[in-house]
């Protein structure tokens, strides 16, 4: 049990290429004049990069780790070329350039090419080429999975539903029932798009109490391009409409968004939230991680939430928001959580001072 | 890629078959007789319904739009034939005969009858007839599957695990050991029931700190008759006793119910709501998304839950409760946020300010 | 539909031999001098156990209920034992012994040993000895399975990833690319262990608003020996560098740990958890149920965060801590919530009534 987790493998590049891959001016050290001899194996931050290393200085909060820094190179802004010890990757927006390097040095590799014998295909499905299907995928009747999609082993994309090009699913997927995804869409894994609505009528009973009569959930989820779903988050399909999340929306793991809820194009939702049913958020939000938002309302654009925040109604500006207290250390809390429930009591006495003072 | 996600089947019938189905008076405009000829093929809300559509009126809110509605018939109370411009469905409780109804539009299909090929059953398990088994299902030794059950793809059900009549289990559902589900039962895609409860012991170590030695959790997961469930969702089996679910209980997504949790008869528990160990909540009652339950209280019957509410201690008395606060404007809030934490130490100031005032 | 969910096996074992297991000092009732002839078949409380069981006095709060068992034999400390009416087992630490004693009565089975056909296993892949590989399971390129580990119906083990010695994997898990489990490890079933962080670089477009680009995730997950993880949990691969967490943690439902988290030794986290990136939880910290822990912060050792508690900066001293209010009743909750964002201004006017009392 000593073999090492990771294969020997490891990605490498000339620093040429990966100047010619971001379309980024070289400034060589050393009186270098060529980079092509010059191999980046790695990327890493700024303390930790060592010389086969490419690194990135993303904002001048970085200045003393980037004079230190050992990587062989570093993706700097013009302005900070002169501060920089090594050989330089000029960009106008560095952390962006370290994003889409990213991707060369990432190692993890897909499904294999086409389908897998025990992958289970309806006949009526449509699989287009360069697909990737692993083991154990079910893909049911009349199904349609894009171009160069790459369907991750055990998950099941239900009837109808309808993959866009160059999709991503990880392990342990489901797409429910017509879902539609857009293309360049990346679900993580066990997440569920598609579930039914929590949608019920109260049936009275003439014993007692009463049963829940189930609404079917009619309408489907659809979902546009770009957009990146984390683990284990759930999308219920709309009551009679359909759920929405459109272009360019990131959403994090674990979320919850119920039944005919809108998110805007471009809004960034984190773990734990969740959104009851037929809530709007606009577009370029942020939805901090825990937030809870409640039913039937609207969040205007370019809103920010922070984190475990509990939104009870619309919020019609764009702004900064929040809710809830600090954390305190414990015999202070218990007081505080007292003194909330009594706060009314003191306005009311401190109103009675004031008259007091008055008269 | 430009084939639509819905297959062209629709589900049509006329609108005398629709009233017969609910046992619904038929009032007919246009000196119309019979409405054998009148073909229904979908149901929407009031202000977007087509003329091949039903629609319901729920409630007299929504008066406005019943006397637009382009709808070909609507559901409607007594007290609203009227003012319904529209052939009518005379039903005491529109809202409850809409959702019987939605299910005739349902156009998601099932597993097909039978065991798929692939699916891997113990030979000692028992699989009633009509039971629908989706390909990818694991069930093990001594199960039971009930007359017209119909397990998703991939789903496993564990050892003795018990699946009533008419259960529905969508895709990747895990069904653990001697769990057992009651009839018409619902479990949507990805939920876990009779996962281990978190129960351990600290185990003191002689070098430093402790380990945790964990308890096997003996008690099983029972579930009554007509219990909804949601995707993602998990509940632990009991340490000792059971974990008991009622029958008529809803349940939404991602919702934690840990060892011993008991839920009363019909309760309502929505999204991202998470009760701990050994708390029991009563019959009736509506636990609103993200609350969380602490372990070892009790919730009274009939009881309202505010979404987002922390319950840390028994609640006796039926009525609604909530916690927190509202969420504000940032600059406002870090002012209330800080001089929550002050609130003892301004009640004293007021008390203080009263003694100076009396004397 | 009438057979028993549960097998008819039950495991039995002489009281001498559970004395033995445990090391515990028999002390018999009733004249014996031998248990070899007292059948135990399973364990039980205090109040609820029969005669055929065993039952464990955890603490001196369990007297009334100890003075009155109907059990065979409870396992107590030596203070305890003139108090007990039963066989007793006598052993310094009860609960610790009942939490070992009651793996003998676990019926739950395991996979069967071997590689069940229709696993999909990588010719690349390490399958130790021992190990049990069930129904569906597939186990990608380079991955290594040790000794005696178990891996549920249905999950998928993706390339690379190395799980230790003696884990238990449940139904439906996924572990990711090239992470790492240590020995003893337990997942429940629905987890995902190597999901990818939630990183992206916002990117200008010149249209309107932007698009996020996504960043590699290209640390992995490192989890240590002895650590237990529950059902539908998230733990994310780190950006950079690896998430980690450490030897002898418990991690229960419907967490959510975020890249670069690192979750110091004997940890315990309660479900429903959020910790976002970057952050550290110190050893033998207790978070409760449905806290959320902000990014790029530090918990010191021995923190207890109660239930519910918004961590929104480091805790640097090890103690209790909390946020929140606690449930009230609504009407006057409503109040308290207005109260609340008034109460800035109610300070200011009780430092004014302080002036005007100087004055």
């Amino acid at each position: 049990m000593t073999r090492d987790t990771k294969s020997d493998n490891k990605n490498e590049y000339t620093l040429t290429a990966l100047a010619e891959l971001l379309g980024a001016e070289l400034v060589l050290r050393n009186g270098l004049t060529d980079a092509t001899d010059i191999l980046i194996s790695g990327i890493a931050p700024l303390s930790s990069a060592i010389a086969s290393q490419l690194s990135f200085c993303a904002s001048a909060k970085h200045h003393a780790e980037l004079i230190a820094t050992s990587a062989a190179a570093v993706i700097v802004s013009a302005d900070s070329v002169d501060d920089c010890p090594v050989h330089c990757l000029v960009h106008k927006n560095p952390y962006l350039a370290f994003a889409q390097l990213s991707h060369s040095f990432d190692l993890r590799p897909k499904p294999a090419l086409g389908i897998h014998p025990t992958a289970v295909i309806a006949p009526t499905a449509s699989i287009a080429e360069g697909a990737r299907i692993a083991p154990g995928v079910v893909v049911m009747d009349y199904a349609t999975i894009g171009c160069n999609a790459s369907i991750g082993p055990n998950s099941v994309i239900e009837a109808s539903a309808f993959i866009g090009d160059n999709v991503t699913l990880m392990a342990n997927t489901n797409i429910g029932f017509a879902v539609k995804l857009g293309n360049d869409v990346r679900v993580d894994s066990g997440t569920v798009i598609g579930s039914d609505g929590f949608g019920y009528a109260p049936n009275p009973q003439v014993d007692a109490g009463h049963r829940w009569q189930k609404i079917a959930q009619l309408g489907s989820v659809v979902i546009g391009d770009r957009v990146e779903i984390g683990a284990n988050t759930v999308i219920d399909r709309g009551a009679l409409d359909n759920t929405v999340i459109e272009d360019d929306v990131i959403i994090d793991n674990q979320v919850h968004l119920a039944h005919n809820v809108i998110i805007g194009r471009g809004t960034a939702i984190a773990g734990c939230v969740g959104v009851a049913g037929s809530s709007t958020i606009g577009e370029d939000c942020t939805i901090a991680g825990g937030v809870c938002v409640t039913g039937h309302i609207t969040i205007a654009d370019k809103v920010t939430v922070l984190g475990m925040s509990k939104v009870t109604g619309s919020i019609k500006q764009s702004g900064t928001y929040s809710s809830g207290t600090g954390t305190q250390e414990i015999s202070g809390w218990r007081k505080s959580a007292v003194r909330f429930t009594q706060l009314d009591a003191l306005h009311q006495r401190v109103k009675t001072l004031e008259k007091q003072q008055k008269d």
